[in-house]
């Protein structure tokens, strides 16, 4: 396996130092659009993993340009693109793995559209509906193209799949649930404000209509935050408030999995959903650019760009967090015994220890595993496929086994009260 | 009486129009750093009130400069100063009125400056200390200074020197409390954000740390959004949650009235305050620049005034707002029959009728009517003094019936229950 991973910022980073500990690569290039960033991963695995240090290279890319993709696959004969950048690069380097004759994995779909007229009722463009529409193109060259494949969407509908093959015998409703306690102290101990991934990424989640399936309705959408919920996660996070989101898993796990109602809440708090929502009520949520003084004359910017220049880089919060993150999804139905069951199947990222062992956090890293192990099972061939295809679409088992015996990686499961599954 | 008026925004424009109402003056300059909009100002007058028109002349002015304010003084053989712009140019118009030798007014004095190590509680430079510190020099001059004399501070320090005249023997504590009912909505009648004064100013008074004066501890500050209370407020507005907020009142009324409290309360209301401290927690509130992305590369903006342009222009609002604004004074302590007295002085704005009569909304224009009347007392020989004077120090009933009675504005006394004075 010669992989492409396109984007060193936090997540490819990770994805770079929790490969470096495995051995399933022949090579791994690390592209960038700052040439300095992929170096500077690279030069992690010479000083942490001298004896692979020679499977990796670093390159520089636009992540924008298909072409320069395309080439990039051919200069190093590669077998599979690993997309670790904005999901508003998705569409180019998928197009570019497809082109250069490559198969392609990601962690986060090209991007939604919202209904012109109706957007809080019915969805138009789904997150992930330009890539399944290619499906046929990447099963006539005999590639796969595994989408989706981070912590959630990825690990959660992993989840969802093992629960349908070993825990249930009919599945009511599938509902992720991502939820965390981190927490970001400034120099003087203070809790301050700052998001653990994209404030751009996460506006864009939040703010959209959130998806929902419904096995009688299909596809629905509603106003942002609805169905707030409290649920209490496990390993100590404890309760958190929940809402619909927008997310990946609620278009990929009906196409081929049997259940009533799918849906994504995220873990968000009631501090969080103030913050998005006041943003959102005075316009600067906003990504057309406006007109601001400055000292050097009127300039345009986007209000969003505005948000995310203020706020801690998140790459810069590893050694100033602490918490846990959840990634876990809810399946209920009837168990295999033919009563009624409710299960909560997660894995837990603890920030202190991911940042101790990878100088990440938490979330980055959670997203970053999944990936690596994903392309451990198709190197083996454990998992195979042609066409677009999700997570849900594998086995789960041993995805699940290599994640806690040798990725070291336990996951949970809880089984709940079915009458009330948000409490622990 | 030969007026230059610095500033023709939204308040400079009222003034205007309230003055072409009254015969007190010889002239008025109006002049603005856009002479197009001094000229917009004197037009109305030209189109309303063609008897008085003559005495207005549109000119141009560079605020922030002294010398510049001085050039007019001496062409025009000005008067008085009235300062109507933003209160980061006091300190220059002030200078420049003193240099030139004419008299001044303001509605807003000169900026304060936070303690560097204890902000929240102890004061550094007060709203309108250097301009207190002037006092000798407009005083050798024979020249007065008047203050602070728009809505608040003005007409407030007035009901708060009336009610020591006229209704307390002793007083235990002054506090103003501004409040209101305006509401702004959009084409489609939905109600929008939109605060009705410059959010530039709104934040500067709301996130500084608020001045507070007690007889035996002198001045003090506390962290913002200190003591919150509900108040009602009169004429149908009703409770508003109300905070201590940074005002010059407080800085202005222990200098020559007896009490052993002053305080200043904004009625900001819950979802105000929640809006500033969520800019503040974000960072969003900074004025330092930060470095931003934009289509032409990066640009440096202040985040403050990327909020105040995504937010409609108040002077804009005028025929989108409905409501009230209520400026008062609530004084407690012994009346004048040795009894316990509670007593809330005010005037209310309807900003309907205020946009009907003059365009404006009721708080730029409730702002702009205590000026007039304070220049009326002033050219009437009313009220004389000399040095830096607030019009707490002039005989607070000749501007009452003034306004009452020739101004067609009346004002309210709500006698309170001394033990529960926040309920009518």
């Amino acid at each position: 396996m010669r992989i492409l991973l396109v984007g060193a910022g936090g997540v490819g980073d990770s994805i770079v130092k929790i490969a470096a500990n495995r051995n399933f690569y022949e090579l791994i290039v690390v592209a960038d659009y700052d040439p300095a960033r992929a170096q500077r991963s690279v030069d992690w695995v010479t000083d942490n993993r001298r004896d692979v240090a020679h499977r990796f290279i670093a390159t520089s890319i636009d992540a924008s340009n298909s072409q320069n993709v395309a080439a990039l696959v051919a200069e190093h004969k590669i077998t599979h693109v690993m997309n670790a950048v904005e999901p508003k690069f998705v569409q180019s380097v998928f197009q570019g793995a497809l082109d250069g004759g490559a198969n392609y994995l990601d962690m986060a779909m090209s991007l939604s559209h919202t209904h012109p007229t109706d957007p809080f009722n019915t969805p138009a463009e789904k997150l992930g509906d330009w890539q399944y529409d290619r499906s046929s193109e990447f099963a006539t060259k005999n590639l796969l193209a595994l989408i989706g494949t981070g912590a959630e969407p990825g690990i959660s509908n992993i989840f969802a799949r093992y629960a349908a093959d070993h825990l249930f015998q009919e599945i009511d409703e599938i509902k992720i649930l991502d939820g965390g306690n981190l927490v970001v102290k400034n120099d003087a101990g203070e809790e301050i404000f700052a998001p653990s991934f994209s404030i751009w990424t996460v506006i864009e989640e939040c703010l959209n209509p959130p998806l929902i399936w419904e096995k009688d309705r299909g596809w629905f959408t509603t106003p942002p935050f609805s169905e707030p919920e409290v649920f209490e996660f496990p390993e100590g996070i404890g309760a958190v408030e929940c809402v619909n989101v927008e997310h990946e898993e609620v278009n990929m796990l009906p196409r081929t999995m049997k259940a009533n109602r799918v849906s994504f809440k995220y873990g968000l708090g009631t501090e969080f959903i103030n913050v998005l929502q006041t943003l959102h009520a005075l316009g600067l949520d906003r990504i057309e650019p406006v007109s601001v003084r400055s000292q050097a004359g009127r300039v345009s910017v986007a209000p969003r760009d505005v948000v995310a220049a203020v706020l801690p880089d998140p790459a810069s919060l590893a050694s100033r967090m602490t918490g846990k993150t959840c990634a876990g999804t809810l399946v209920t139905g009837t168990g295999t015994d033919g009563s009624p069951r409710a299960t909560y199947l997660y894995h837990v990222a603890d920030t202190e220890w991911t940042n101790e062992h990878y100088g990440s956090q938490a979330v980055v890293w959670q997203t970053a595993l999944v990936p690596v192990i994903s392309l451990e099972l198709l190197a083996s061939g454990t998992w195979s496929g042609t066409g677009v295809m999700g997570p849900e679409e594998f086995d789960a088992k041993p995805f699940l086994d290599l994640l806690r015996d040798d990725y070291g990686q336990p996951w949970g499961l809880d089984d709940r009260d079915p009458q009330n599954p948000g409490k622990l």
